[in-house]
């Protein structure tokens, strides 16, 4: 069994100071973890996990800090409703280079504050092959354990830079294309190969301060009676259409 | 203050029998319920609100059973982390008729379980035009907090039939389309101006009983790594690529 010690380390890597502090983060679940123990062993700093997961996953032998555990004691760790078979602390990656892909999209966030919206975001940048995502300093953590959970293991593939947007715009010189009222409708025009989509906070749109980086001013068009689209899904139906005729 | 038994009461609508028992939901927040007092005021059974909500609302005023509360009140009846200004307790829909919209396309929901995607799915369709949803049983209850909330106020213009998709499909005569692997990539094929959209459970897709009414097989190209989308945003890419050339 854990200790109480134990138990309460892992809990206290669901605040975001404390994470910095010991620069881990959780990941939890069979089908993600088993994602990581392929693809980034490295980055496993320990693994928790029943030994129904273990019998199923023997690459997870290779990690060298691996403790089993019962169901209750998952139980006991998890973030989840429906803990599932195993749950990790993960190093934080390496902090990576400012440098955009030079062919290509990236995506810049501007406040996106909800962990499912900023997860989903990321699990579709990694769907759509955008390697890079730069988030202004007022998103929500990237490791938060809802961001982790909701990204499906693409945390590991997509590059997440954390800058000011207006300095980071006022350095590019290509097209910066976002979704604002009153903008081109979408499909009526054709973006080009490269560029950088703005995504705005999901109630106050894109920043006042950062539509004058914008080259392209595009709006998704509106059918029924809805105010607004949800971030994640907008984000969605942006990154199709960028790549649609791309 | 509100009795101890009147929050028990309020509280227990959460659970989905106590809900079908009293034929009423949940609906939260000052711009949700200042659309629901605007657009459906007959639907409302019971309005708690701040003295600030009121005084910004006066539409409430022809509300009949209404309650002044205070922060902590609404604190405590609140099923949200950050609960503002207003509640109600709001009576469910008129059953629908279960005849489809003869020009234009609705969606059937095949086991969407989360919440937030059925809310956020509702919307979507909202946005889109779409004015029918047919939900399999096994969907999250439409009633569901947190679908109410996902919706952000669109569950009140969108018709939504529960049905064992399998008995409505077969009675169905128009094309019906659905997201499966190996499907004609979406944006080489042009889709018909009307017809049924199949979404697949976050898990499992479409059901394998279902695919035998899918005439239209179609995918959402992948251009990196992730092995899925999410319902929700999928449903996003899908309705827009319909609508994109209807």
């Amino acid at each position: 069994m854990l200790s109480k010690n134990e138990v309460k380390y892992i809990q206290s890597l669901g605040h975001k100071k404390r994470r910095a502090e010991e620069r881990l983060f959780i990941a939890e679940g069979s089908k993600i973890l088993a994602e990581f123990i392929r693809e980034m062993p490295q980055q496993i700093f320990r693994l928790y996990a029943t030994e129904d997961f273990f019998q199923k996953h023997t690459e997870a032998q290779q990690i060298a800090d691996k403790r089993v555990i019962t169901d209750e004691d998952l139980q006991r760790i998890s973030q989840l409703q429906t803990p599932h078979e195993a749950l990790a602390l993960i190093r934080y990656f390496p902090e990576p280079d400012e440098k955009l892909t030079p062919n290509g999209w990236s995506l810049a966030l501007d406040g996106i504050r909800d962990p499912g919206n900023m997860g989903t975001i990321i699990r579709l940048a990694d769907w759509f092959g955008i390697e890079t995502i730069i988030c202004s300093p007022d998103c929500a953590d990237v490791y938060n354990p809802k961001v982790v959970q909701a990204t499906m293991g693409s945390i590991m593939r997509v590059k997440i830079i954390e800058q000011e947007l207006g300095d980071f715009l006022a350095k590019q010189n290509i097209p910066v294309a976002g979704a604002v009222l009153g903008g081109d409708q979408l499909g009526s025009y054709q973006f080009p190969s490269s560029g950088i989509l703005v995504i705005g906070n999901e109630a106050n749109g894109i920043s006042k301060e950062l539509l004058p980086f914008l080259t392209q001013q595009v709006m998704i068009p509106r059918f029924g009676h809805a105010e607004s689209l949800n971030a994640a899904t907008a984000t969605g139906i942006l990154l199709w259409e960028l790549k649609r005729n791309g």
